[in-house]
């Protein structure tokens, strides 16, 4: 039997974690244990349909793991013997633990459709023979259906479009897509953007059954139209992988995901921790579950996991909710709350906007306009969301929303930032968004 | 006789103090009184002799005052009567005022070399028909020497290469070019980057006078030789034009320099405030006078004069210093203390790197290198400092160092940063450069 100081299940958040411990624990031999051959870049798997070209241009080299003394063996675990501390891999094998992660992530939520397993019907899985499996169907489709707009949805319409003569249609069950992530003025810019490049989007719409016989050739939708598709791809949402969580007893809350405390720790077995999409998630803001998985939280969690095995180092402040997109060249991001999150709680809020050319002065080349839009709490003042929209320094300015909300900032804070600013890289100091949407904050919040 | 609530002298940060009172006192009647036809964008100035083409591409429209309700008058100021608050002008005309402003600015320094006033030599100066006369003689020059390798210089030595067929060397007196902006490895990188162009840069040497007779012909050097030069650009720093200030009998500081309060109220005169590269500045770190002149800085004074002219509303936090550059396209950037900072005053402190593609996975399009320094305080973990190198990117990465500096999170507090990551817009979350630089500072920080 193999035997290790720490353990750990899992793909992207577990490396996280064991550089984490390797880092807080020089001395500490770790195992992760993973069944992928390899790991993917999660958030690059639509890039693998257009821009990358290929599951092989999208992997997470194992010399991460080697080089921060992290051994791997690739199996699947199947069972975890507490008392004893043993986790049994599917080959018989069983390796030894004094503290164990659950790293397992999520797999895609493949709904109740009639005719959900015909051939050609893609749930997005994290496989690689499975995606490049994928990237043939979409080279030979000419007439592909997305079931679900948002962003794994609008990111493989955006990718697979590139390069390809085929129709790509997105069905969306809600008013719009990318509902459930931004505000309306966002979400119809985005879908204008992916308009623009002959992508259709069907929104209030459901699919009602898959049709063909063993393979895909068509979509019966609940309006009773029919869509022709050679293929169909899922991307609906994720389900965290918690099957051998449940298994080995520990208690599951949200959604079937691990329960954790803020220090990552289950709460059935206190040697036995849990971070990334597998973990139960509360609001950074009101502390409640919430469902939403991001690389950015996983790794965050993964991080604080790492640090806390052997004492209590990091505490979980709850996921805040940063990402970023992009469509048809423009970018997408949202840090913590929208409005409409605001108007489900009731919260008093002001929210204020202003925009900006990413240049100074906007003759530079390059240059593209920034949107922002900022949500502050009424009372306090303090900056509870940020949305926007531009070029590829939105990647960036969303981290310096992150940081702000992270820190309880309020307007008044933000007004007085000093924002390093460049003609090539910036908007102008004089009317760079975030801090103008700020300053026109502080007067509504004092009324 | 014209009156008004508020006069405001001055250019760039004297619009951003007039929009901020219009902002905060909205029935308040605001002028704005300056000499220049047109104000430019300052830092958009090297610009204007490569990428944008003229100085009409690089001006801050009048628009902006307009929109915002603030009249303007061309004319110069050359007497402030505090007692019967009334401002008199070159003309013979008179403007009375409740608050007055001050954000007059800086103008070039220009050193006591040797046929220092012959012609063809251009300090930089903030004028429109200057600086077309510049690009005039930069576009006939065949040797062009810049005398000093600080941004100034370094950007105009960048932009003067672009398109012509020129030979270009800076000359500067330290060591290392931006040696005072940037650590050692940051300094060599810019020094390799523009070299890579073709662009000289002198080291270690000085101008001892300017050869020619009526017209520059070359320069002498301290060492001893000579160099053909046809134009002679200055890039050595700035002063504060605050001659009308002194009349005024407002006291000065560091270096000339107004003297004002945190509300950038003046010492002198309850009335009469000052923003911008005329008003004394202290450290954010340890409240000392620091000589450092940046959009940034004067926009966020300007914001806060402007907000506290008729009732105290912000106060100024002191000047962390954020900037940026781009050098042969790649970017550099810095926010808060360097290590030859906190070497000056002897603070312990940690300081660690990581770097990472600023895309994930590295394949996909304009993947860039990013390098990240972090400086943090030994006895509290708080950081004090970061420097960036790498594609566009940065130049907001460096703001969110900016926010983090500003509220004094500690390394710990950035390991956990929930960053926005995205395959297009930034690293991998794996790798994210900031959040691993402050990872790798948590341990040493406890020893």
């Amino acid at each position: 039997m193999k035997e290790a100081d720490v353990v750990i299940l899992g793909g992207l958040s577990g490396i996280s974690a064991g550089i984490s411990c390797r880092r807080h624990y020089p001395d500490k031999k770790v195992i992760l244990i993973r069944k992928e051959g390899t790991v993917l870049v999660p958030c690059g798997i639509p890039y693998i349909y257009g821009t990358v070209g290929g599951p092989e241009h999208n992997v997470i080299p194992d010399g991460l793991l080697e080089k921060n003394g992290i051994e791997l063996i690739k199996g699947e675990a199947v069972g975890v013997d507490r008392e004893k501390k043993i986790i049994s891999l599917s080959g018989g094998e069983t390796v030894g633990y004094e503290k164990l992660v659950f790293a397992t992530g999520s797999g895609p939520l493949i709904p109740p459709i009639q005719g959900i397993n015909k051939k050609n019907v893609f749930p997005v899985k994290k496989d690689f023979i499975y995606l490049a499996n994928l990237l043939n169907a979409v080279d030979k489709a000419e007439n592909i259906v997305i079931i679900g707009g948002g962003f794994i949805g609008m990111e493989f319409a955006d990718e697979c479009r590139k390069g390809r003569n085929v129709a790509i249609t997105v069905i969306e069950a809600l008013p719009r897509c990318l509902q459930n992530a931004m505000d309306d003025e966002f979400c119809d810019e985005a879908q204008a953007k992916i308009e623009e490049t002959g992508v259709k989007i069907m929104v209030n719409e459901k699919v009602e059954s898959i049709l063909g016989d063993e393979e895909v050739t068509g979509v019966k939708l609940a309006s009773g139209n029919e869509l022709k598709a050679d293929m169909i791809i899922l991307g609906i949402g994720a389900v965290p992988n918690t099957g051998l969580a449940k298994k080995t007893g520990l208690e599951l809350g949200f959604r079937n995901t691990i329960k954790v405390d803020r220090y990552m720790r289950t709460y059935t077995d206190p040697d036995i921790f849990a971070c990334g999409d597998c973990a139960e998630k509360v609001s950074f803001f009101d502390g409640k579950p919430v469902g939403v998985m991001l690389a950015s939280i996983a790794t965050s969690e993964a991080r604080i996991a790492g640090a806390n095995l052997f004492s209590p180092t990091h505490n979980n402040c709850g996921a805040i909710s940063v990402f970023s997109t992009v469509i048809n060249e423009r970018a997408f991001a949202v840090a913590g709350l929208t409005e409409r999150h605001t108007k489900q709680t009731g919260a008093e809020v002001v929210i204020t906007t202003a925009e900006a050319p990413d240049t100074h002065p906007a003759g530079m080349p390059d240059s593209t306009l920034t949107k922002v839009r900022l949500v502050f709490a009424k009372n306090t003042g303090i900056i509870l969301g940020g949305s926007l929209s531009g070029g590829k320094p939105v990647g960036e300015m969303v981290n310096v929303l992150s940081a702000c909300i992270m820190h309880k900032m309020t307007a008044n804070d933000i007004v007085k930032f000093q924002m390093g600013t460049h003609p090539a890289l910036t908007s102008s100091p004089l009317i760079y968004p975030i801090v103008n949407a700020a300053c026109k904050a502080v007067i509504p919040l004092t009324h």
